[in-house]
């Protein structure tokens, strides 16, 4: 039993990116953003209509107040206020999620925040700060990161995510962008990273060794060329296996 | 009985507009700017929390987006659009109502939208969709504006508010900005307006004339000269004279 | 003898907008997005090297500030701070030019100032007031508009444009967007358009009225399925009847 | 002789911070808010308006992008766009400049950013990157800092300045916020620390220390308590003591 979330809602005003309905179509998590590095209001709307018809969980992709960066770019931000900024942006989705008779199930944050809260614990804190005043909603990020370890504390869910086109270390941390083996770009690697996680638990890193993987749900990514079409790929892959795509956080919101 | 409001949290980041601690420990309702106009996340939450304390109703005093110039330029948004971003606000405020432990219950919007709710039909619409996305909270505005005739038409009750420190025509309406006698400056001028407006449902125009008023709110502004001041005074002499202030929407709350 | 006129750099951030590079192999002179629709610091810096590289005239494309609406809504901003405004993206513009060599040497204002221009004297005033206050520059325009009037009291250069994709009644406005013929979709009747208006100074009308155009310079969308092809069209054309190509305003950067 | 800087123009749209008229009246250089941080079209062309009158220099006050943050915040901004948004904030003040009679004459940055020009190579020289693609400003700065070791090696001037209300460390460094003797709140050791500067070249450390330094340019700050009385005693007492109070890049101006 796998997830599969991916970011949708990134446009802004009249900019668009990524191809959200046909995301949709393929994964049980959207990660929205919610007007921070991306997302307006009427974005917001239009792709919590289009979850909640397909039955797609909603998280909110909380970020960094950066559009003009895209949310990429770490900014050392008081903890109080950034727990304040995660509650501010959780709150406006839940209204869209509400509209469209569902809620906000989840939590993921993004860009810079997201590798941010992997090892600052401050930040972490803050992001799990703000994701209690808002309630008891789990929280979506890297295995092992510092993020995951305070939401367990705080008493959430933590949920460890995977990338499906990601490489992979040997001690099971990402490839950085930009060196050898950082992206999957070949789609069958990309099925194949996704039906063995889903299948076998494992992950296998750029020099051939075999990690295994709590990973509960895989990050497929939309805004990249090819990434629909891994993204269908891998989806069909996984329903041709016989691998149930469940919503990790979808009955919460029932 | 009368309901006292004032539009509260208009800072921004480190600028700050009125004085919301005064203010709070007068008025009933409390307008909370929702990050359009003004307030970032830690203002709406500093400012619920202690409304909340202070059993100060919260209500959303949803804007234009526009930071640059506080709201108070007419744009001519979309109506859908207008909508979401009425929804976005909402929902992001109600985060901190429910953090402090209490909930957004009526809706009022600011500057250059409130008054073109006034004769807008489509953006009093729009403000109403916005509101009825949420839920079905009750609306502040001028009466007899096109904003409380679409929230009757829409089934949110309709609340009519005067204000305090400005001047009437015999006609009703407010003298505008600039004019003669557009703005009561003497406190005992002020203190009477409220209280005959509380006790026999009365304003007095500039010439004299006596009109009939179905306002249950009375709007004390925090961020003139004086304000503070006269929001006391009015305060003091309401109590002085028995009327029960207690805010229209507060048992929503409950 | 005519000039080529188009928007570019109407990106944001990790956000593009039409095919700037395409574009500057056509036109002759490039309204650049100045940041308050559209464009940022690292966008401006690009299409000015690059405008210059080609001998493009760089024109500054003023906007209200309103980014989430790339510039499309009316705002009833005060004329002064109008005026600063149009200064001020001029000037920022002003500096990616001199980086590249060259300089600003015309403004053309933008979505609905453009629109709002046409009519509303104070606005079209406080552009010419923003220009002014610069230096001379140029200022392109639809013909007959507040804002040509305004430029021309102010001794400004006034320079009409017409449009190589627009319908135009027989009155010589355009046809409103929506209505049947707004939109010359077809490359022949674009062409047609462009070398027409280039030779005979003439513009055919939605019912057959030929027009007298004074217009020294075309526009070019590039935002708009199939525009580059359109654009390329125009210029091969035009190449291809003699006419020549040049910028209304280019000798103003030698 | 010696250079007296302030702040200036750090209000936005409706807000204030400090008394921009007050301290016009006392420096002899304007550090000017270019709208990243604080300070929009017209307060800088207001700003720019009263210091040309008053023969006060005009320089930029360069920030991160971060109006919410007030750019106190340290931002992991890609150094080609960091250089990019130096550039726009002074071209735009340029702009301003120009339309008072006189030109941006040095550049500053502000906050988060001075603060990481300290350290930080990369930042440091796309701050100067920035100033050269505007033209040879002098840079001023920390003494010792990143920024003024690049600004020498591009070969622009490199001018160091002290605090006049901030404590210093045997070494010479700054006494961090929130630390003991942080902050001189008594006008007279203010006062005794902008003559001993100005008169001797010597700043006392917290420790009693004499340190020999080179600044010459004085901050005075404008945003606290007591701020303007501070630089109005300082300002008083430099002229009580015969020394000549001249801005180090006025002659730029002329």
């Amino acid at each position: 039993m796998i997830d599969l979330n991916s970011d949708l809602g990134e446009g802004f005003g009249v900019w668009r990116l990524g191809d959200d309905d046909a995301l949709l179509d393929v994964v049980t998590s959207a990660n929205v953003a919610c007007g921070f590095h991306a997302g307006d209001a009427s974005t917001m709307r239009a792709v919590c209509a289009a979850a909640a018809e397909r039955g797609v969980a909603i998280g909110a992709q909380v970020s960094y107040r950066d559009l003009a960066g895209f949310g990429r770019r770490f900014i050392d931000v008081d903890p109080v206020q950034l727990a304040d900024e995660v509650l501010y942006q959780i709150g406006a989705l839940q209204a869209f999620a509400r509209a469209a008779g569902t809620d906000v199930v989840y939590v993921k944050p993004h860009g810079a925040l997201y590798n941010a809260a992997v090892h600052h614990e401050r930040q972490a804190g803050a992001v799990v700060d703000g994701v209690r005043a808002f309630g008891a909603l789990p929280v979506l990020g890297l295995p092992g990161s510092a993020l995951l370890r305070a939401a367990e504390r705080a008493g959430l869910p933590a949920v460890p995510e995977a990338f499906a086109d990601r490489g992979y270390t040997p001690e099971g941390t990402l490839v950085p962008r930009g060196a050898e083996g950082a992206l999957l770009t070949d789609t069958a690697a990309v099925v194949e990273r996704a039906t063995r996680l889903a299948r076998d638990g494992e992950i296998v890193a750029v020099d051939g060794t075999v990690l295994r993987s709590r990973a509960r749900s895989l990050c497929l990514h939309g805004d990249t060329p090819g990434a629909v079409g891994h993204a269908r790929a891998v989806r069909a892959a996984l329903d041709g296996a016989g691998v149930p795509i469940v919503a990790f956080a979808g009955r919460l919101a029932e």
